[in-house]
């Protein structure tokens, strides 16, 4: 049985337990605390040297790490990963896109706001990160205008990795009432068969 | 026959002219500079609405932009790209450490001096990159004291996203000289068979 090390808070875990949840994928879950600097302890650096959940432990001391490598690996196979190559790149593009263009401004002004309590020595770093953040919301409206999912009709893991930050972007001060496609974009995703809601 | 937008000099362009020369995939390189803006024009945003190179071409107005993906998308069926399941996803958690924990340090700070001249207001946050960079050399390191390659003995394109950039680190600031795998794995993937050098 996989086991799964990480804090279903953070976005980037979320995903896994969301994934798991939607194909029925029995595991056990261990939290770690990252503010406990639990992922900094030298068992720990066994599994992640990076330092990062979450981690997926396969059995026999073998682990990956990294939300997304770990989403198309429990995807593969299923409908949630295209086997299509262009449809299954595209897939990644979004992935990508997610950890460069998304995940560094949104889920990180959340984490300054709602885990730090928006300390004054990171004020301007918070609002440093609105304009970077609005524009990968609007890209992603872009295409949410074209599609019904990122990928096309059906959703896919990269529809999972997008979700995770940008349903709790208000907690890092993004007001997304302007973009009406990625409202009922999130809204769809939320009405899936077996969705699991990061705060159930 | 494919078309590519970029900067040979930008290592996440290197990294697709890298590959199709190993791959001896034909193709027309059309340079996009970036110190002018050219990302941000409307014809531009039309191929990558998130402004960034490369973007590849694949005809008929269909494009696929962020660098991994396209590697995933070119290498598909071919020893750059292992099919096993855990190897495949064994690449991509490299690919997205690359993005996360590696280009933001190590790209950034080689911008901020190559491209930029290491301006007085951009010291702080070029020297805030050192220890970034370096925790990323060194989760590399340890694998690289493991296997020969990042995903076992042969080269994959795992190896081609995290070379683009290590290979300049000095650029940024970088002294490699303490990780001796590192630059055993560098000489290793500057001696394949085709290969291209950035400056070449």
């Amino acid at each position: 049985m996989y086991k799964v090390y990480g804090d279903i808070q953070s976005g980037n875990c979320y995903k896994i337990k969301m994934l798991m949840q939607f194909l029925g994928i029995a595991h056990e879950w261990v939290h770690v605390n990252i503010l406990a600097s639990e992922t900094h302890t030298e068992d720990f650096k066994r599994m992640n040297p990076n330092t990062r959940i979450p981690v997926l432990e396969l059995g026999e001391g073998e682990y990956l790490w990294e939300s997304n490598a770990i989403l198309n690996f429990l995807a593969d196979g299923t409908s949630w990963l295209p086997q299509e190559p262009l449809q299954r790149a595209r897939v990644l593009q979004w992935q990508f896109f997610e950890q460069y263009s998304h995940e560094p401004y949104i889920a990180t002004a959340r984490y300054i706001n709602k885990y730090l309590g928006l300390p004054k020595e990171r004020e301007a770093e918070y609002h440093g990160k609105q304009a970077g953040g609005h524009k990968a919301l609007a890209v992603m409206e872009q295409q949410l205008l074209r599609s019904k999912f990122l990928v096309g009709d059906t959703p896919t893991i990269a529809d999972i990795s997008l979700f995770a930050y940008t349903q709790v972007a208000h907690e890092g001060g993004f007001d997304l009432s302007r973009y009406t496609a990625l409202l009922r974009w999130l809204d769809a995703i939320r009405a899936l068969p077996d969705y699991l809601d990061m705060n159930a």
